[in-house]
């Protein structure tokens, strides 16, 4: 592993750790600006790190208690100061008014170094889905 | 635009080509043996290209007719050997014994140069799911 990678895996890690506080600016302060995501919910792409603040914030005031976030078979690529990241993580919480609950999720991160600190350029998060059901499948196990 | 994002950029486009071709064989030859991908049906996780390739071969055998598929919105990073690219397609076409349907889904991809060839090595295809149902959201629109 060479430095870079250690580096953005540090960077993960600290992003795990601010969206496992639901610390909102913490877990800002690693995204681009410009950052273009595609999020597990409508619409099919939010351009700009301050409209996706405003899912972050959704979802965190929906949770009643604690978040919890656990990845699992992270693979990071760099070349020069583009990088991707993907990983399964499990994560689980109690909504308000609603159950506990906890699921596999995917995320891919795209990433680029700027200012000597590498942040988030691209995320892409999602479920897959039952053909059957044409439900998200939020049951599946790595 | 430099000459390695140019380069991209044509490899997806014939990757396209492939996937409305229905050619399984010059599809499978964009991606490297090692691939990880997230597909939009479970499991969660694919590793490698033959396993990858069921999903293409039993998908395209679902089709009755020619497969439709546009792009819009290409993004394109590239560092070194390594790229990102995610985009919004427009993808078409009429299943065995149903309707015909046309749905906007999200991809993002992970690229290295290997062998002076640009080879997918990490794909993320999926839909945003509705809160309330439950179910993936085909009839989102950019």
């Amino acid at each position: 592993m060479n430095s870079e990678e250690a580096q953005i895996r540090e960077r993960l890690d600290q992003w795990a750790r601010a969206l496992r506080a639901k610390d909102l600016d913490r877990l800002m302060a690693f995204y681009a600006p410009e950052v273009i995501t595609f999020d597990m919910v409508p619409p099919l792409q939010v351009s700009g790190a301050d409209n996706y603040r405003k899912h972050w914030s959704q979802w965190f005031e929906s949770m009643s208690g604690p978040i919890t976030h656990e990845t699992r078979e992270l693979v990071v690529a760099v070349g020069g100061d583009v990088a991707y990241a993907h990983q399964l993580s499990l994560v689980g919480g109690a909504q308000k008014g609603g159950n506990s609950s906890e699921s596999w999720i995917r995320t891919t991160t795209g990433l680029r170094k700027m200012g000597g600190q590498w942040l988030i350029t691209h995320e892409h998060v999602s479920v897959p889905f039952d053909m059957e059901s044409g439900k998200a499948d939020m049951e599946l196990t790595p």
